[in-house]
């Protein structure tokens, strides 16, 4: 399933990692990259045996931001498609919903350069796990550009005020600076990233993954609706997964003090 | 008013403390004990002498999360009400709303297991205050089960990236972490709980009850709403609380430099 | 266009300083002060050169909260104009809202007393820097009056738990402790809060000015809004840019390898 854009790789505990691969150019977001993510995506939701998607960079960094090529091309092509640079915007935003939307868990791994859209990237995953020498910028607006496609996923992140904030500035931020906000959940030396994302793999495959899916849709909608409102379809959310196949399962293997199925061994 | 389960204590100044009683079970929630803080909460929005509410837990413990008893009750009367096990559920999820909702002031003090349930509890009050020796759980996923009443409590507190990170890895959190995602807002040694208590105690007791209760439901509007809208609202709040008797009272004593009536001596 | 109780100063850049001058009165928020702020920033947006505003208080004060002078003429005036509080209350609530609204960028300068409506102009703008030396109250609740003008951009700047917390407290902070809720962004001691503005101005005039507030308006937006239905509407914002003169210039000159026209010399 691998393109020339994106590696992809999955191992037999159901994690799949999908390396954005074009290291000649930091990784910056091509088209044809943007639609394998979002063919990937797809194909692992459909395919019922991934249970976390893993994002990462070649070559010592995440991804630069939006290509420019693909720019430059779409402007040539607007005499006969005045929307060729809405399309390409669209195509983006839609793969950062499906990202935000999956039930699958979803990481990012995160070093070196961390821009615009590699941004928003970082901005829907569940866990954002930053490598020390990570360095991450919001450099449209010094462009000229609207960070339009990320600034919904900045908001979710860290609230509107940093936000706002990180686009007036033009934001440039260490991973320390990234951890304080809550942009990165983790932050550890390049060496030692892969053993955290060890660490927190194991975390999420201790979890059913469809207790995962449902809490994670649970949490969209609580986002912007009054928890008074929730009761009645967070029992029904509750009594549905005690009394399906991950509840029984999971309430059994703790009384009987051994891992659940969907533990690997 | 105490319960087998829930022991109740009020004092001149009206605080009520309610501490979840049963240490055999780490005060693990069950139907009783939630029935018996949603009453107590009522007789003291009812009562009028009541200002906070203080909710903490018996024998080093705040709240190991919902009872298994419950659960396997429940399940026993499912052929008979196919819906037992949401209305177990559904009992938690008013007591969290019935506690998010107060006009009183809600502090409480956790130490030991604050699991499941109980972190959600620890959401929904005003003022959280941790043990050093605290540990914040949310196993609920790594049991195939769905955190559904607490998700909405999480993400009013810690937003909804947050939110579901903790949900997605099963969190496992001591109490340092717990103040830097904002979880609870302080953190002390065992032995200097109850000082800092009283510390807080003292704070919201200067502020007028009345106020206290209006700006309380201010700010649970304003999460969902653009603040454009609110300028009306706001002014006649803000004039009725001036020109009401709180209001005259609180401004008089500030002229003549002494304590306001609600203040304890 | 300065009056006697804010001071107008705009540089060749379009930096607008408003500096509120009562120092005697540690720059208390009159309903004359309100009016001068409103049509000061009105008249900003119309001239069409101010880019940013810079709100600071002389006297080594940013703000201690609404002027008690204004409270008691609205009080007499109570007989012939039952409204006469709320107008004043509305009056600062417009304020807060048009700042929080504008298309320019906002930063603050706080420095000793910010209290009440200056903790709230603090919540507003798009930086907030502060003295090591700052003190930020919320004393509505301890005076029997609602934080209410205030409360709506306390949730946007903190989320409902902080600002809850603080209303329920009468909250009294350190500088320090603002940092570490996010209700300012940089702590700098005082004698280096000129060159810490320089360098966030410095920041912000590298950025396009109509994309900052294209950018702004948007995370206004996606507070309120699921981000799966703003695509299609920011793909058009960011098509609008990357064509319109701000894009062609940012872009041209960024392969060009010098400033873009807005950057100031």
């Amino acid at each position: 399933m691998s393109t020339a854009a994106v590696t992809v790789r999955e191992d037999a505990r159901g994690v799949l990692e999908l390396t954005l691969s074009r290291p000649e150019v930091r990784n910056a977001m091509s088209l044809e990259m943007v639609l394998a993510l979002r063919s990937a995506l797809a194909e692992a939701e459909a395919g019922g045996r991934v249970r976390v998607v893993v994002l990462r960079g070649a070559g010592g960094h995440f991804c630069a931001g939006a290509d420019l090529a693909d720019m430059a091309a779409a402007r040539v092509r607007l005499a006969e498609d005045p929307k060729a640079i809405e399309k390409v915007s669209a195509a983006f935003g839609e793969l950062c919903v499906a990202f935000a939307q999956t039930g699958l868990a979803t990481v990012a791994l995160l070093e070196g350069s961390v821009m615009g859209g590699g941004l928003g990237l970082a901005c829907v995953v569940d866990v954002a796990i930053a490598a020390t020498s990570a360095v991450f910028r919001l450099p449209e607006t010094s462009l000229g550009l609207v960070p339009a496609q990320i600034a919904p996923f900045l908001v979710e992140r860290l609230g509107p005020s940093q936000a706002r904030r990180l686009a007036v500035c033009g934001a440039r931020l260490d991973a320390q600076a990234a951890v304080a906000l809550g942009l990165v959940h983790e932050m550890h030396a390049t060496g030692a990233l892969d053993h955290a994302l060890e660490r927190v793999l194991g975390d999420i495959l201790r979890c059913a993954p469809g207790a995962v899916a449902a809490s994670k849709a649970l949490v969209a909608q609580a986002r912007l609706q009054p928890a008074a409102g929730m009761v009645a379809h967070a029992a029904e959310l509750f009594s549905r997964a005690a009394l399906g196949p991950e509840g029984v399962e999971g309430t059994t293997a703790f009384l009987e003090r051994r891992p659940a199925a969907w533990v690997p061994r």
